[in-house]
């Protein structure tokens, strides 16, 4: 667990697509996101306090996190500075880059010697066991895509946010290193060994209240060359009671493929539910999310409908339109 | 690549069974199974000369393997003497124990001093790629199972020296240590990082000539809810261009998963086609592989005959009974 709440480190980040981890933050913690510390050239904003460290101690900030994509995959000197004050300052660092906060000699030495901790949520922190399939207590909802990136983070996000807001119980189940940093909390399950990831996700949603739905965010395609493996495991360690399929129209190719096409919605909820129903025989697809944000407003729900209507199932673009309908096919389960 | 011929290193086995992966060696590499090591009150006997390291040496051996599983995962200091020996006379060691070689401060310094290798199998040496799902050429064949262990290897080893025989050009490809250390190379793929599973298989499988079968070992099943996302990674990585459908009757139910039964050959066979048809449209299944061990003559004869005019599909023990059949549904294809 990451402490909270944070300062959002934005550093030299070109646009604002490159502080896209702490946006998410700050769109689905607000709580937690209590300023930003912006470097000399920096083109992100998030409208949230500019803050120095000193004044981010000052406003009760346990955790300075890495909210922006470095460039060529290296800590730029500019930020250790940066970094080594805010050790000194008595705040922990998170960081989801490739390249580890502990493998940066003078940042391990200096949390050794101030105490504190360097989050790394790429890779795993915890010895997962292997996964025993064994029925839990409580309900799964999992995202599953036709593609990778097709939007089942936001998904998830959307749905945990219309459940709370209508008093259920839930917990969104973050399974990517963005998602971690956004709830301080999961699996980085991409960097985890072969043998340990159904048993990961069992650790990550166990046992819980008859009527708590954990929603576990997806990763890759059970269609997707590269990625397919991760997302079986989630599919059999997630256990899932319900099964929203995700996807992004007008996408040329799958991701990272350009020789694959994107296997239709039908595709997904066939062989996903086929698997799924090995380690949870009542399993149902509930609905579905498109991704829409490359349509205009008539075109988004003229497509929602007209999947709607095609496959029989609920069917929204939650960031747009909000995830009643995923929130109502939840509770109607 | 581990350097042949071996001294098969049996230790203070309790039993045969405990030498399984000498065994192994034993039957499938003979050529490289030079003769074998046993400490006082070793049970088992591989019928191979009894060598000491000095005259393995004399007898042309390179590597020392440790054929044998050792108790409650630590390496014997029973053992150590004569593994420092081996080093001392210039044999690399290779083992697919948990613990590894390279922890043991003692090894790991004599393999510096003399330059000798230590090969730990059991995790990888390489770094493998993210799959990229590209056409490959040549053809490959993968054995897909029911459940875990049901003799994949075996199946994968018997076809590969059926096809052999009959002068075509084919390649046993390990995927677990056992199969790596009888072949001296290949993917320990159940200690691979989840995002570089399938790539690990592609980089296992490399484009070949036109007319050249890779035989690739299959690991886990899609239907074990603890290892699936690694039969997925093969389904993808392999691309394979024939399916063989591994069962062992009479399991009570899957293996390390009290509560689930075994899929039938059916939900194996259409699940399996549907996912590798992503990856290579024009894959086919061509043959079961029943593991009759536990079967008189007579049983195992007509559960071949039962299963293969139930699935229309030719049907054999291969270990018991020869490959021939597979081999054939193979150049039939």
């Amino acid at each position: 667990m990451i402490e909270t709440p944070y300062l959002l480190f934005l550093g030299d980040a070109p646009d604002s697509l490159a502080a896209k981890v702490a946006q998410g933050i700050k769109d689905w913690r607000p709580e937690n996101a209590r300023g930003q510390l912006r470097l000399e050239g920096c083109k992100a904003d998030l409208r949230l306090p500019d803050m120095t460290i000193a004044q981010a101690v000052e406003a009760g900030v346990k955790t300075l996190v890495i909210g922006v994509a470095n460039r060529g995959g290296v800590i730029s000197p500019m930020w250790k500075s940066v970094l080594l004050e805010a050790l000194d300052a008595g705040l922990d660092i998170a960081s989801g880059l490739h390249n580890l906060l502990r493998d940066e000699a003078d940042l391990a030495e200096k949390a050794k010697a101030t105490g504190r901790t360097l989050h790394d949520v790429r890779v795993p922190s915890v010895r997962y066991p292997i996964a025993n399939g064994k029925k839990r207590t409580g309900k799964r909802v999992l995202a599953v895509g036709t593609d990778c990136s097709v939007g089942k983070m936001y998904t998830g996000l959307c749905v945990e946010k219309a459940m709370l807001a209508r008093g259920r119980k839930a917990t969104f189940r973050a399974t990517g290193q963005t998602g971690i940093l956004i709830t301080g909390d999961g699996v980085p399950l991409d960097a985890v060994v072969a043998d340990f990831m159904a048993g990961a996700i069992e650790y990550l949603t166990p046992d819980n209240e008859a009527d708590h739905w954990d929603i576990i965010e997806g990763q890759g395609s059970l269609f997707h060359a590269s990625y397919s493996g991760v997302t079986m495991a989630l599919v059999h360690g997630g256990q899932p009671d319900a099964l929203i399929l995700c996807h992004e129209p007008n996408r040329p190719h799958m991701r990272g493929l350009p020789d694959y096409t994107l296997p239709s919605l039908e595709d997904v909820r066939d062989v996903a539910l086929r698997l799924a129903r090995v380690v949870n025989p009542v399993c149902q697809v509930v609905g579905v999310s498109l991704n829409t944000s490359a349509l205009s407003d008539e075109e988004a729900l003229a497509l929602c409908k007209e999947t709607e209507d095609r496959l029989g199932l609920a069917t929204i673009d939650p960031f747009r339109h909000g995830a009643e309908k995923l929130a109502d096919a939840l509770d109607a389960l």
